[in-house]
């Protein structure tokens, strides 16, 4: 990390991006209020910081140790920007501010009729942004894969009834993909991008959605630390896309004996990855949980914990539902969890940690 | 599990319960408004059901396929009890009632002053039940372990200042027990016995603590599925002793690099855990986070899920205590945790799962 | 599964195909000594099992509940192959033979002196196959990235290098591949393409791999279950291709305290796996040690559990390696290694679970 | 840790055992060839040490920051004793001495028949301690307990047996204790008393165990790491009583979808336990696989990977047995897996780390 000092001109910041692409490394130039950091994109063994903190202009030139720095509160909080948080714009609907969002749809879009009803079901219970899955990742190639799966018209068909049903019923829409090949189309179709959990550690994936600049819906390995959720999200962060929505959705569970939750919803990490960084994160009970009947206490206690918003699986009739009908909820209960969860919002009120 | 007809005598059931003794077993009776029904404490497989189906009174005589079923909702059901919910009593505190309870003190007593300075503190705070721990299990032989490893005398007066305390500042106490010597001793000054932890697995334990018939605050191990938990906690209750608070403190970490919460707190684990039982569910932020800044948000989550109380470490200057001191918060902050979990236990109301 | 008949036509086989293709799966047709077993590839839910049953040939027709099918053993049996193991042909190697493999090499390929220097010194240890990565997947996009993050014209150079280090050095060649982006680049250099732990779950990237025809060296992700590996690996087989060699390498470390690990290798896999799959499985000691003072240990158990071969980090002076040093050991300790683990296989001899 | 001059006079040590005493410590004297070495066992912080560093005869007072000491190679290292390795001698078998040790038996004794049976054909297979469960701790209170549970008459009955049939069958024995009101009792009748899995941090338990002085086999918990494991053991030892056979039986399976084994056998602990202590270590495979098919393959490992021997569960019949028999061998299969581990142990020969 490269600390310019406050009266460093222009020509001077150039001279060091130079220098450091000449290392062969990408420059992440930050400018603040009271002076400019440059970050480091790629192994900073190369770089001779020495010889660095003597240029012209230069403050300070130093490694960071931590294997994130882009995305932390620190690297912010030295080029002085005012707020220290991210607040990630998805059409008019701010994920990050004052007030919690509600991601909500179908697990699975299976027809055009199902994908509409349930979008009109979400909206009116007071959702904000309409999920939906296309290209569904699988434990077994003997399950239903998506209707991407049927072929690139097949995949274009259903991408097209979610963005008419976002438009028609005003939420920006969000769906995952699955492997590079998908990016350039889905990208077309979607305001947010979704990677999801297995593919949390395919940087090359990372680095590829990042560059098409638009929000990113990123969700936590089950067996990921934090350390390594972070780490992997500065792939991204270095490609000059801070519109990451991070989400939580549960770690592997753990003991002996039949489990009573599909994985282990990590509420802590919440709190946790908001001290670490200024990008928002979200929560999916849905798929933490498994099961429908824990999802109202468990969206009630995201929201407590301080996330900024989450992410439901919703079905007018979830026993009809092809893949995971067990965990969705009807527009009916999500009406009651939403309510509730802005209740328990506004009893907390702004928190100790938000200054 | 033997269920009795409704028009069962005194006789017939007496009848059963020699039998249930004759084959090595222990019958666990429970009236209820409907009906009896009576558990077998023991090895089942040694139990001739046929021959019990055709005993006179008996309803009918099954083998329960579940490792725990005396603390299971389903069998409280059985015998037709009203409420499905234990409210355990401890002085005038009710956990498990309408309203949560607030346990808190310090990690360990040190000095008569230090714990009446802590325990007054937490009176004005707002907590119900006053915590204090004479005997601590540690990894290290090589750490403090306690005023009880200063030999039965040292233990002792520790022990009555906790006792004292508690009658001074209007709260019943309650401190951890680590082994089979101190049951004894401890249960002739405190209200609850606490079972740590690490202490989950040791049946011997157990049972002898369920014996003195006193409430009881039973720990999650780190490394126990839920189903392992109530298995063991079914050993308490083989014994008669229905007053068994029972307490989520988190699970191993996982994934690589730094964690940034000492164990993983498995939220869902309350819903999940009053789903099989009636038993009340507390939670333990502190030791959970092992940092003190995340215990508020912990606490807010804590409620918002549901559960009848939390215990939480507090210290009026953490930073010279001898153990623990990075997890534990001072009285002020307890006050804004115990009010802001009072205001969303108010916004979240009555449970759909509490029908 | 659909079993045919043993006296079923070629034409009532195609007409089979036909069907199963009509529903939207695709066929996997084993012709085995006795019959023809045709295994679905898709969505099951979608196949009206019990109109198949009675079509012309049919000898059964059932769903299978496991979510793989085409990897086990059960399924090779059924078609009535002679031999339940596969043999995976690598040039003139044998994977899963009778004597056990050893693929040895740098970390990283660094320099062309230091491949060659690297590839003479395994060679003369005993090494059957070399080893050396040019795309390293790394948690921090701060540290070396192989020099295939230098682009594309580093990156064939670096692979040319290994091609030539190879041949030189009478080896097959193995690398790892990170995205699809790399996929037919590498094919063209190597002789088998490794898909890496954190990529075990990237379906679209397996599926690509197994396209290209060659042998793929398949690694456990740390998070992953047997059940899930084997699941993924049925993608690749569902495109035909039966040359893969799993390969365990360490799953999450558990417990609290310092690691004296980096991962936990979990060696029952071996003999657990080959109960399931004919696929051979092979053991990585060295990024699951993460020390190298283990892998001589590690490598005398993972061919006495019955591993079919093993992948060994080496580098002739360790400390200077730009990643992973501390757990690369020394071409001379290499022979030692090879020499023992040649002597424990001789000690045990055929196993009885070979008949 | 206080190590004092090599002249130090007799006078001059006892003297610094008064002043740690003073401290509310105990001292583990340790006089070795060339020095004698004063360990703290206690809470060091309240230990001034920079005025035990000028007391008479000390040559340097230093405060030891790992959680255990007693047991580690580099204390024992500094009392300059000559072998590195403890050889815990129970009867006339060497544990941890130049040949692996195979303990075999039932899992639970059910009957003298059933135990002499056993006892005679493991004898016969070559193993060389008796194992037999009398108070078996399990899960369930409705699952068979072990004899032991009938009572103090029905336990000591079955101890008479065991210790009768390690006297017909020349073989010493060896059974687990689960509380603490089994010590005395048991210890008057096994030469090895055992801590199983569950017990691991019972601290008080530990330390009543140690205190009797006899050879203890103690199991590492499921969710333990090896430092706690370690951290635990010290408690015995500061009883000063060395002959601690550490055993790893496996900790908790990780990932999604069935468990191909009951827990994950940690092969890797074995040799990195042993460069941190001299203390031996075995293993079981039994209880690790939870299945007989794999026993053979994890024995062999565990003995290629520098286990000091096995404890492995055998009965003639084990589809009848009333615990565990889904894990047990036969005596004829123990003869293949001690025959098979004594080849491995000869073809590895002596190990570099056991210079």
């Amino acid at each position: 990390m490269i600390i310019m000092k406050s009266d460093a001109t222009q020509e001077e910041i150039e001279n060091v991006i130079k220098e450091i692409s000449k290392c062969g490394l990408r420059a992440d130039v930050s400018k603040g209020a009271y002076r400019t950091v440059i970050g480091l994109v790629g192994d900073e063994q190369k770089v001779p910081f020495e010889r660095f903190a003597i240029l012209p202009g230069v403050k300070e030139a130093r490694m960071i140790e931590t294997p994130y720095k882009l995305i932390s509160r620190e690297y912010a909080k030295l080029s002085g920007e005012e707020s220290q948080h991210r607040v990630v714009k998805v059409g008019n609907v701010d994920i990050g501010g004052s007030e919690p969002v509600f991601i909500a749809g179908p697990c699975a879009v299976e027809s055009k009729t199902q994908l509409f009803r349930i979008a009109e079901g979400v909206k009116m219970a007071g959702a904000h942004i309409l999920r939906g899955g296309i290209f569904k990742p699988r434990t077994s190639i003997h399950s239903f894969q998506g209707l991407g799966a049927g072929g690139q018209e097949e995949a274009e068909e259903a991408l097209g009834w979610l963005r008419e049903a976002g438009n028609r019923f005003e939420m920006p829409v969000v769906t995952e993909i699955r492997g590079e090949g998908q990016v350039d189309l889905v990208a077309d179709y979607v305001d947010v991008i979704q990677i999801g959990a297995r593919n949390m550690y395919d940087q090359d994936l990372l680095t590829k959605v990042a560059r098409k600049g638009k929000p990113i819906l990123y969700k936590r390995h089950f067996g990921a630390g934090i350390e390594e959720f972070l780490s992997f999200t500065e792939y991204m962060v270095a490609e000059d896309n801070r519109d990451i929505i991070l989400c939580e959705r549960g770690i592997l569970p753990l003991g002996k004996g039949r489990n009573y939750t599909r994985y282990t919803l990590d509420l802590a990490a919440v709190p946790a990855i908001q001290k670490e960084t200024y990008l928002p994160v979200i929560i999916d009970p849905s798929h933490a949980a498994g099961r429908r009947d824990l999802v109202f206490d468990l969206s009630c206690a995201g929201i407590a914990v301080g996330a900024s918003g989450l992410i439901i699986e919703v079905h007018y009739n979830p026993v009809e539902a092809l893949v995971d009908g067990q965990q969705m909820i009807t527009p009916d209960e999500l009406k009651d969890v939403i309510n509730a969860c802005q209740r328990v919002h506004k009893a907390i009120g702004p928190r100790r940690n938000d200054d």
